[in-house]
This record gives C-alpha cells, structure tokens and sequence, in this order.
C-alpha cells in the first residue's frame, strides 16, 4: 500500500500490464495478508475488466487541495488494480467514459450542471452517469472536495464488486454528523480490550517518523466516511494533554486532515490537578475553568480541526465532577465553554454504574435521565447500544428516546471483548442493526434509535456515533480477517444508518475476498448467522455477563455471574419487571409493556428481564432448561457447520488467509464447545434436570472448568486480569 | 513470504516471468517494507540472470526429510525470484549445470565422492564446482540435513550477492555448538528492552494457530546458522513452565525443529515454589531436585529436542541459589543434572551485582571465579561482552579467559537498549569483533575471547554465544532496516567468529538493499563508522553508563551516572587501577599492566579506568576535556555526514524504506546533539573550563536538560521506567 509503488505501476507501459494480468500476476496468485483490508484492488476478471475500461477512458479531476490529490491518487491506485492499467487523466471531458470528479468550485461541468445538490450536504456526493456535449461522462460530484473522496471511494466500490457502470444515479449524504472511531489505546502501546496487537500510535517515534500504516489508516476511514478518531483510552491519562504528547498527536491529525479525519482526545476529568498543578479540579472552579480554556486554547494552536473531548467520568475509578460536588452536567459543560470558541465538541460517556444493591442495568438512566436539558448544545451524551456492557445480545439502552433534550450518541463496540477476542468469527452488522432498529416509541412507533441518534426524532442539533475500535498493530489491523468486517460495517452504518446487515457483509465479502458468487453467497450466510451462534454458545435467551473475570472463557458460577444469572436450584433470569429492579419502567410504555409480559417478551430476552422456574414452558412446548441446552448446543453445532463450510471452499481464495480463518474457526469450536460445557455443567448443579435426549453432557466436570486459569488473557492487565493462576 | 505464493510463482510459465521481468515487476517497482529481510530474493540484473541460468539448470535433490524438503523449497523460492524462474528439478546430475543437494545418504554423487569432509561435522557443508561424468556440476554436501539447508542458504546468499559460480570451493563448518538468540519476551508480549514491538510469540492462539511469522523468523534463523533460541525473559516467569505454556511452546518447537532451531526456555528459579506447591526452591533439597527431573521429563515427553534452561538468578531481584544459602554452583548443576539424561543444557548467567561499595565491573569475577572447576560439564556461564552491562564501549570481560576449568559462552546484546533504540543506526559488527578479537592473555598472545568461547582455548567440553534479540512484531522485525543487520552480523560471526565485521555489513547491504556499488561502498562505510559514532556522542573516551534510568537519553547528573562517571570539579573517570577499585587485576599480567599504565591504555578506556584531571593531556597534545568537547561533537557530526550520504543515495532503493531510514536519521542527528548538550553542560558545570575554539555551547541550559521527563519510555515499565513526570 506504498503510494510511490503505486505511482510506478500507473506507469508501466500497457502490454506490460496486460501481460501482468495474462500471467495472473494477480488474482490468488499473490499472498494476501490482510493488510490491504477491503481496499484490495485485483485486477478484475476479462469480461468485466474490459466492460469498465470502456466506461473509464479518461479521469477528469482538475482542482488541487490535499483532499482532491489523494482522491486523484486513490482512483489512479484504483483503477490500475482493477483494470489494468489506470486511465490516463485528461484536462477535459472530451470523450465518452469520461469520469469527472469535482466540486462546483474546481469543475465548471459540475458547476454548470449543478449536479451537487444540497441535499448532497457538507460530506455527501453524487455519482451520475449522464451525456454532456454529446459524450457519455460519469460524474462524481460534491459540495466539497471531501465529498468528492467519499464519492471516490464509493465509486471504486462499485467497481470492485463488479457493479455495471452504465446507469449510476446515486446521492449519499451522512445523516449523522460525527462518525467516531475510540480507540482504547493507552500511551504505552498497550491496547485495553484490545486483541489485535499493541496500539498502532508508535508515540515513541512521534513526531519525527510518520509510519506509513498512519496514512493507510486514514484512507480505510476515509473509504467508509468515518470523520473522527479518538487516540487514547477513555481510561485516560493527563499525559496526552502535555506538549510532548500534543506535539505528537498534531503530527498524526497532519496526517489525517486531508482525509476529512478529525482528531480527539479523552480529557482526564483531574488533568488540571495532575499536569497543571492546581489543587482541584472542580468544574465550577474559576481556576479550573480558565485553566482548560487555556489548554484548549493550546490544542488548537496545534491542531486548528481538532474535534475535541470524550470524557469518562465517575465510573470504574475514572475521577470526575462527583468527586467534587458536582454534576456529569457541570463537568461536560465546563469542557464545553472551552471547546466552543474553536468549534469542538464534547463526547461526555453515560457508562456509570456502582458496585451497590442497584440494578446495574439501571444506573445510567437514573443517572442521566435527570440531566436531560441540562447539557450544553454542544455535548453529546455517548450511551453504549445496552444498559450493561456490550453483551452478545442486549436490549436498547433505556436512555434512547429518553432524553429528548439532549444529543445522545450510540457507542458500540467493534473489538469482541466480550465475543471472542480475535479468533471467534462473529459478524457484528446484525447486532449494529438490532440497535438501530430498535423502536424506544419515545414518540409513537418508527422512533427508532437510528432516528434518535441521526437527530431527527428530537431535532437535536448534534448527532454521532461511535465504534470502540478493534484496530492494533496486527499485520492485518484487526485481529483476523473477520473483524475487519466489523470496522467495515460500523462506518457503513454510521454513514447511513438504514443499510441492511445482510448488504453490508455481502459487499465486505466482495471487496475482501472474491466476487465469485459461489464463494460469497456461503459466507455472508456463515457471517449473518454467526452472531446469533455466540450468543447460544455464550448467553442465550437473554442471560448477559457470565464471563471470567479476564472476560476470556465462561464463569457463570462466579459472583459477578451469578449476580446476573440469578439461577439457583428453582429457576434463572434476572427479574427486572415491576416485582423486580423494575428497570422495564425506564423504557416508553409500549416497551416497558412488551418486555414485563412474559407472552410478549422476545425469547432472546426472556432471562434478561424475567426470572423463570426451570420448568418454565417456551412457545415451543420446551422447558427453560430443555431449551437452554439446545441453545448452547445449537450455538457450537454452528460453528461446527462454519468450518465445514469453510473448508468447502478451499481454493477459491489466496491460502494465506484461507488458513488463518480454518485456524481460528477450529479454536472457536473449541472454545463454543467449552461456554457450552462449563455453562451446562453449572446451570445443571443447579438445576438438577437431565438433558433432553440426544444432548452430550459437558466433556469435563465442572470442577475442571472452575480451576481453568489463564495468566496472561490479551487486553487487559494486572488485578482486572483476574485471580492469580497460582 | 508465503510458500504457497512461491509454489505458484514457481509454476508460472517461463514467458511470463520473463516478460514480467522486462516489465521491471521486480526491483524497485514492488514496494518494501523490510518484511523479507535479507532473504530478499529480488530478480538479478540481465546479464548475471544469463550467467546463472548457465551456471543452474537443474536440480538435484533427492531425499525426503522436512528439512531437505525446506532446503530444495527455499532454493525454489530463491531461484525462481533471482533467475525470473526456479531451474526444474531432476532426478541425477545428467546435464551441465546440474546444482546436487545433499548428503552421503541421499545422494549417491556424494558417497561416491565423499564430499563431505569430517571437516564440516554435523552442521557444516561443503560447496564445490566440479565435473563429474562429464558434466560441470555444483555441489552442496554435507554430513547431515541440516547442513545442506546450511549450504543451500550460503550457495542462495553467493547468488543474491552476485559471485560467480563457476569456481566454488568452500567449506564452511561452525566452531560454536550453541549459536542462540536470548529473547526477554514476556508471557503478556511485551518485550524488554524491546524496540520493535511486541513478542511475536502470540501465546493466546497458540497452540491453535501457527503465524506465518513463525516459520518466516526460522528461516531467517537457518539463514545464518542459528540454532537455538530462548522464547522468554531471563527475568523469568515461572508460568512458562506449567503444561499450558509448554503445550505451546512444544508447537512452536514443532515450528522450528526442521530449520535446525532447538527451543530453550528461562527457568524461574523458584519455580518449584511458585508452581510445584513445595516449600523450598533449595537446590539441594531432595524434594527439589526431584521436582526438577519431573519437570525436564515433562518438558522432553512435549519437546524431544528441547535445548535446556538459560537462568539469571540473584540477580536484580530474580530468586537464586544464594537465597538458600547455596552457590550458584549449586543451582547450575542440580538443573545440569536434571537435563543430562536428556541432553539438554543449562546456560547459567554470569550477570551479577549488588548496590554496594563494590565496583560493579568487579563483582561477576569476583562472583564466579572461585567457581572456576565447580560446574557441571552441562553448565556454560553466559557471559556478557563487558563487565557492566552492554554499554557502547567496554573492556571484554575479566571471566573470559579466568575460568579455565568452565565452558563461557558469550552473551551480546543485539537490540539496541544502551544504543540509541530502534532509530539510532549503530552497527554492531565492530562491536561484535572488538569483543571477539580481545586478547584475554590468558594462555599469551592470541588467547582472544574468540577462541575461549568456540572451546578451543581450553578445550572446554560444550561451547556457545547468544544474542539478546532485538526481534519484535513490527513489519521489519527488529524496529529499523538497520537494526536487521545486527541480527544478521549475529548470526554470521556466531557461525564464523573470524569473519570481518565490514564484509558481514557488506554482504548484508547486497543482500538487503542493492549491489550496486556506488550504493554499496559509502552505506557499509556509513554502517563501520556508526558505531563509534554513538560511542562518541553518547559516552566517549571510555565513560559509560550515563543515560537516564529509562535508558532513553542522557543524564550525567543523577546519582547512578555519577558513580560512573566520578566528575567532580578536579576531574573525571573511574579509577580501576591499584589506587582505585582494582579492577584491572582481574585481567591477566599484560592486559592489567596495559589498562593500569597511563601511557598504554586505549584513549578509548581511558576514563574506564582512570580518573584523570581536567588538564590531563592526551597524546594529541589536548587536554581531555578538550577532546570530551571534540569526541561529543564528532559523534554529532557524524550523523549530519551519515543523513547527507543517505540522503544522496535517494532512488537507488525502494522509496518506503528509504523513507524510514532518512526519518530515523534526523531523529537520530536530534538525539546525539541531545546526548552531547546535555552531557557537556553537565561537565561543563563541574570543570568549568570553556570550550575549544569553534565547539558551539550546548542549546539550552543545564536545568532544560535536567528537566525533560518522558513517560513512557518502551521497554521498560513500572518503577524502571524512572521516576514519575509530574
């Protein structure tokens, strides 16, 4: 992904290439890693390549600003990939299949044909076939040269996944403002909840040396219209807020700028005590308060786009304005007033929950939903997609729809911390659009929480999301292949919330791996199902945080655990109807309703919201228990069936990622088959049932699973790792 | 670097690797990231593409076996990337230009000819051109497999570096049994010392999945002949030993054991404590011991070939012998005893020192010479190249050559801790051979270290050298390009202690970037005066010992500097002579005499063993600190000379690694004008003389200096790190 290599290869002679391409120069040929993520440009098959060439004569693309030159340079990368040789740049339209990029500003075509409307917005393109003066253009136009990169991209898309480029009419605009990647990254390149490798910020060589991995970074956001990058834990350190770090941090959004991604920051709530020097850090402090607008002031003498904060405050031993008195509005105001001369934001994280007789699925909405008109225009409330901790299934966070004067963001987690580090292949785009879709009925029926979070139910006047990134330094940035797909369909549905899971995996599938429907079609079946296969293996019909303490492997006999499974010798599930923490109440009545009847409660939610006797009868007839274990049991039996599957198409794509997915898919079966066996085996000490016939009993006693250790679980470090093994 | 990839290229018709050839799809086309190391198989230029076609038409190479089925893989890899196609193989040497693979076993050529002299014993190998039956033929021979994988890297190496293969006549046989690479890889990844990223030892998947990676860092092992190496950190953990680490360890073994690389690990000393549940880790302790043989048979029932253990113990804060009131005597042979049936060995470190009175270059002898007769035939003491520990210049150290009676190996430090880190370009082959080349006197002249440590000195039972790796996950494995050669000068001299350092530097910039030789000549000079160089701008004329406790940068003021560099306002330097801390009499007669007498030390330890006053004047007619000022600012200056030569050999290699090197430069040109201010305005403020005419003062103040704080230093972590920044 070396652009000075791609410069070359743009201009080697035409039989050279075509000869290339005759050798299969490309195709399976070449090993594949990972690296190039879905910005896999291989040369397309004949038909097809010779269909698009003819398309594609020329490039017209006049204007110079960093943004246009690296759209120019993308397409030309492109193109030479896909078709052989990249079409030769042209000053004019003159010949059919001219593909004109612009703005009005830089294109007098585009300007003359106003061919960017408004609805196109700020980052929005068009892409349009059409004739003008007698010849037959493609026309990717824009109200701004950022628009016209996200165009780009989108138009290689389509011809990556071998779309015919005869009839394009298509407008795209994000409805949501701020498309966010956090990444929780700590300064010493450890990475928390992390399973892909250190951090890639290489601060140490910062800001004298610019890893190219930096700009291929960029460019995969930029590919999928995320506008926004948080650098550091929000588990903060002050450090970041120092001139050393500041000075590495410009250098990074340097480097972004050009690719319409805007830097953050989390703010460590007690920076001013510990890298100020002042003696407190109450919000309401005048010193306190003059001392971020001066460092605020600092950040944007380095980095005039910086985007602003994301705070984490008074939870899980982060300080915050409650140490002082204070409210969570009073601390995200206070950062407010200081960001808003420069035109930041704040990201202030709803995460709260104690260690106290209360639901825990409770205390964000107790917490925050008193706030609701009491945050600046210029916060945005981030909530996770449930009210515990991204579980493999949770309802919608009760704060959705509740807080109808707030701007509230949804947070979301890429990584897998609690869905099988890197190895379990579990397609996260149904879980993103479960959330999305879920209606809160805040305002009758179609409240969905995509609407609540693009601004339009409540006409809020900011909007975001954010994906807690799976990104590190592994050669292919994720982990395993898999969860690239996870990054890929977190920006695909923060640029438009309306796209089906099933769409995004089949395009992720077509860019990554093959076109060949032989090939695509099994696996974005494998992908859609696999969410649902971890949470049967997990936590089915609605249990939730049965993990080790490391968050690797199954506990449910543990505290914590049993503390959300409520199971003993009568029966299992959390009760949280109005017999219960009632946190059913906190959702709008048509909700609250459906979730407190046990006729109406979806399956998939029964033990979250309902405590049930073991012999409880399910609509299909079966006890809790019975169906219980069929679930864990169907959970593994599917991964059974993905590696079958997946060893069918052997051949089909290159060995190298062809091995590494085997691989992992052998240790998920393994480690399903495990959350399975020690679940059953816990579950069962209770329950005292037999299982239903033709269901194995777990491999081990339970006692074997209770004394599995492991010192060194990926992500997370010293007592949160866990008991000791020893 | 995937064999399947190499298999379909080597399958590609012969027309189209040509025409791929012309169409320049190799050299500097093809982007580089340093992945490939120096085995680098990039097509040769048309001319000796045409004479090495001649030279190898065929292949013949019989015999099954893993490693002679990597020997004729990777000369298929080799071949087929240097000559635009792989010569086919063929069953007997029927034709001129036949290359003959093997041993007396596999080829009847070579039993009948007995080309593999005693002389090359069990590693080594014979290359020869020869005719035969009429045809002209290359041989590579050798007594046992691995020795024609040996071979077969020399003969790809006598290609990729443009010899002539017309007249080959070489034998090649290591003097060095044990040639290892000492990994501080933490079981949680983290490396110490480490400045290339994380452990590559992905210990989570493993045994599941088997990185490419692995396979790849064997390679480059077999490459240069190394054959062991220890997975995880003298400062041990004794987690490594439990059944689930050596069920991974055994996979990675597994990796490795074709490529002739046996795996080690570190042994926690009180591991019988920490995971064997007995009360004492005494060595003497029958219990213990018995403990011991258990453990080492459950080790070889997993890893028949397993190597041995490599221990640090009373040594900076790692349990010992010594804490039971044993020897390390005591501790090193119970272990040696345990291993014997199995054939493994025990590598027992000589790295000792307490924070007292003592000198510290003293207290190893003084530890361990008494020893001298006491250790097992099993044991070989590690010994560290100097008497402190790694610093850019030390004396070697006084136990080479004191313990007749005891097999010394010698320990190196690759990575780069005391040097700069990953962005200084030091190469360390003179340093390797200054160390080697010493003249320990020990039986008169030509006693060198060298000849200690291959056994021939004192006709030791066992003999080896290990290299503290500086292997990580970045791409290029080791932090920079430059640092891969230190690697490779490793390996190299550990195969061939008398090879010069500059021809190791130049076959490696062949191999790794061009033979062009206006590249060639000024990049090996660059690399030969790179080392002194860093001596110069960091701890000149013998000083040592003055970074900041992270050991990124300088600080001559703090206590532990100071004990180094004994500056006070009458002088500076350590007096090691009978007036001091008598060090020098651990050196034998000649050697003490010539260190003790003024007129006769190196300039280059002067102030390792004398302290001299300011006005001390060296043969140059200077006074020292005048020639402080002079070697700090040479040191300087050499780096400006080394990115102006760099800079103007632009173009003539790839642009990516160009790139990294130039940027590593001008960080390492900021950082020795760093070490040089902060340094003489630290002496400056005790001897309070001015600087030569024409030297230009340090750029800011002693108190700046003083002040800068960095908090997270990589590899290193907790209280090493250094006091807190705030």
């Amino acid at each position: 992904m070396n652009s000075d290599a791609a410069a070359t290869r743009a201009g080697r002679p035409l039989w050279c290439l075509a000869l290339l391409v005759l050798c299969g120069a490309g195709q399976a040929a070449l090993a594949e890693d990972g690296y190039d993520l879905w910005l896999r440009y291989r040369p397309l098959p004949p038909a097809q390549r010779e269909a698009d060439r003819r398309a594609v004569r020329a490039i017209v693309a006049a204007g110079r600003s960093p943004t246009l030159d690296i759209a120019r340079a993308e397409l030309a990368r492109g193109l030479d990939g896909l078709l052989g040789t990249a079409p030769p740049f042209a000053a004019a339209p003159t010949r059919d299949g001219s593909l004109v990029l612009g703005t009005a500003l830089t294109s007098p075509l585009i300007a003359a044909l106003r061919l960017a409307p408004g609805a196109a917005g700020r980052e929005g393109y068009v892409i349009r076939s059409l004739r003008y003066a007698g010849h037959r253009l493609i026309v990717i136009a824009a109200n701004e040269d950022i628009g016209v990169l996200y165009g780009t991209f989108a138009f290689l898309r389509l011809v990556q996944t071998q779309r015919p480029l005869g009839n394009l009419a298509m407008v795209s605009a994000p409805r949501i403002q701020h498309r966010i990647l956090d990444h929780f990254d700590n300064l010493d390149r450890t990475v928390e909840r992390g399973y892909a490798g250190e951090s890639i910020w290489d601060w140490q060589k910062l800001p004298g040396y610019l890893d190219p991995r930096y700009t291929d970074y960029a460019r995969a956001c930029a590919s999928l219209g995320i506008n926004g990058t948080v650098l550091n834990n929000v588990n903060a350190d002050a450090d970041s807020l120092t001139p050393l770090y500041l000075r590495k941090t410009a250098a990074l959004a340097a480097v972004f700028r050009p690719y319409g991604l805007r830097v953050f920051l989390t703010a460590r709530f007690d920076a001013p005590i510990e890298i100020g020097g002042l003696h407190t850090a109450d919000p309401l402090d005048p010193a306190v308060r003059a001392w971020w607008r001066s460092k605020v002031g600092e950040i944007y003498g380095l980095i005039p786009d910086f985007g602003g904060f994301l705070v984490k405050a008074n939870s899980e031993g982060q300080p915050g304005p409650e140490n002082y008195g204070r409210s969570h509005a009073d601390g995200a105001n206070m950062l407010a007033e200081a960001l808003a001369p420069h035109g930041g934001i704040v990201m202030w994280r709803a995460f709260v929950y104690s260690q106290g007789p209360t639901d825990r699925a409770r205390q964000a909405y107790d917490s925050f939903k008193p706030l609701d008109g009491k945050l600046d225009r210029k916060v945005l409330l981030q909530v996770k997609n449930g009210p515990i901790d991204f579980q493999p299934r949770e309802p919608f966070h009760p704060l959705f729809g509740a807080m109808p004067r707030t701007s509230l963001m949804l947070e979301v987690q890429i990584t897998k911390e609690y869905l099988g580090f890197a190895t379990h292949l579990v397609y996260l785009g149904p879980l993103f659009e479960e959330t999305l879709r879920s209606d809160t009925f805040a305002r009758g029926p179609g409240s969905t929480v995509a609407r609540v979070i693009d601004g339009s139910l409540f006409a809020s006047p900011k909007s975001g999301i954010a994906g807690d990134a799976n990104i590190g330094s592994d050669r292919n940035w994720c982990g395993s292949i898999f969860d690239q797909a996870n990054w890929y369909a977190f920006g695909r549905l923060a640029w438009d919330p309306n796209l089906a899971a099933r769409d995004v995996a089949e395009e992720w599938v077509r860019l990554t791996f093959s076109n060949d429907p032989a090939f695509v079609a099994p696996v974005v079946r494998m992908m859609m199902a696999s969410r649902e296969a971890a949470v049967d293996y997990m936590t089915p019909l609605g249990l939730a945080h049965q993990m080790a303490p490391s968050h690797y492997g199954p506990a449910p006999w543990i505290e914590a655990s049993r503390y959300f499974n409520h199971a003993d010798a009568q029966g299992i599930g959390f009760d949280r109807t109005a017999t219960g923490s009632d946190a059913v109440a906190q959702y709008a009545p048509p909700v609250a309703t459906r979730f407190a009847d046990l006729k109406q409660v979806p399956e998939a939610l029964l033990l979250w919201f309902h405590h049930v006797p073991w012999d409880y009868r399910m609509a299909s007839g079966r006890t809790v228990w019975d169906e219980l274990v069929i679930r864990y049991s169907r959970g593994v039996q599917q991964v059974t069936e993905m590696r079958q599957v997946w060893a069918g198409l052997a051949g089909r794509v290159d060995a190298e990622r062809f091995a590494q997915v085997s691989a992992f898919l052998a240790i998920q079966e393994q480690e399903a088959r495990w959350w399975r066996d020690a679940s059953l085996g816990y579950f069962q000490s209770l329950s005292r049932r037999a299982l239903p016939a033709g269901y194995s009993p777990p491999q081990h006693d339970l006692a074997y699973y209770e004394a599995l250790c492991f010192p060194y679980v990926p992500g997370v470090w010293g007592e949160r790792r866990g008991p000791l093994c020893r």
